[in-house]
């Protein structure tokens, strides 16, 4: 199994971060479950100034089990990115696809939101609702089969436990957002 | 004022880029805010195999006003490196000083927990209790004056939270931690 964390120029930093180490503790259950950090060009810096060399282009999109959209201002760049958008031919029948905050435009944009709704960041509804897309300005989280949205940067625990859930079981999702539970709240240890 | 979170070899993710995001939030209200990530080698790698280049070195800890221990296996090691724990000059009657999870070991090598109670990750309970610190094992954040030890990584929230509201009170606190905030729980934009 494989999830492909799709991160570009001017990502929010805890938007791919979070995701990224939450991710690797299913490493914990099964070894062989791959994370990836993918974008556009082979290094890329972040919102704060962080630069994150790639383990791969975005084409590995295609292959993973889980798909996430990270977001940042650079979302409003890539929307436009008609190569950029061409590499993606993601199938939502077959790969578990996501995103965080305005990494939602990117899901609409490849038309993968369509007839749904969805949620976003404040900043970013309307630009959503450009694509013709229902926005539920109050859910941190709303899920279509296996297509998710999430908003405000720690619905991203939510997130992925709804994907590792999908892929793995609740026991599994349990174990990984138990392990980060700030102590005394339900807090786990699975290493 | 400057914060200074320090890394080094198989440190905990996200244990470095949540606070690493949260403080850098702190500049929507202080654009001269510096946040810097420190280490004693050039380049670190976390657990989940990141390659990090370090803004600095550890001895820019002296002179910052937060300084915040990230945590991780490497902790260890770095408890036992005499070099690396006389770099480190701290004061806590003029620095906040804080770590995550088994960070709280290299404040216990340091002789800043002397007499105090801290918190830490069930892992490094034991290793904390061996030099002499009372262990609060059921409580996620534990605060002494300006010595502040939080345990599960998403108490990086509380421990952020209280670190910037004792040097930019309340309001900058509230306003930072609402952007990260779930969409529908409080969640708020700061820009």
């Amino acid at each position: 199994m494989k999830a492909v964390i799709v991160a570009f120029d001017r990502f929010t930093d805890v938007d791919v971060f979070l995701p990224w180490d939450l991710l690797n503790r299913v490493r914990f259950r099964d070894k062989e479950f791959s994370v990836r950090i993918v974008g556009p060009s082979p290094k890329h810096r972040s919102v704060c100034g962080l630069e994150l060399p790639m383990h791969g282009g975005v084409e590995e999109c295609n292959h993973a089990d889980i798909v996430y959209f990270s977001s940042g201002p650079g979302t409003r760049d890539l929307i436009k990115d008609e190569h950029f958008l061409k590499q993606l031919r993601l199938d939502p029948n077959n790969q578990i696809i996501c995103s965080m905050c305005s990494g939602a435009l990117i899901l609409a944009a490849l038309g993968i939101l369509e007839g749904m709704s969805a949620t976003t960041y404040p900043t970013a509804i309307e630009e959503l609702r450009g694509f013709g897309v229902e926005v539920e300005t109050t859910k941190h989280l709303v899920t279509h089969g296996n297509i998710g949205t999430a908003a405000g940067c720690l619905a991203a625990i939510d997130l992925m436990g709804w994907a590792i859930e999908k892929l793995y079981g609740q026991v599994v999702r349990q174990d990984v957002i138990a392990s980060v539970l700030p102590v005394g709240q339900g807090q786990a240890c699975i290493y």
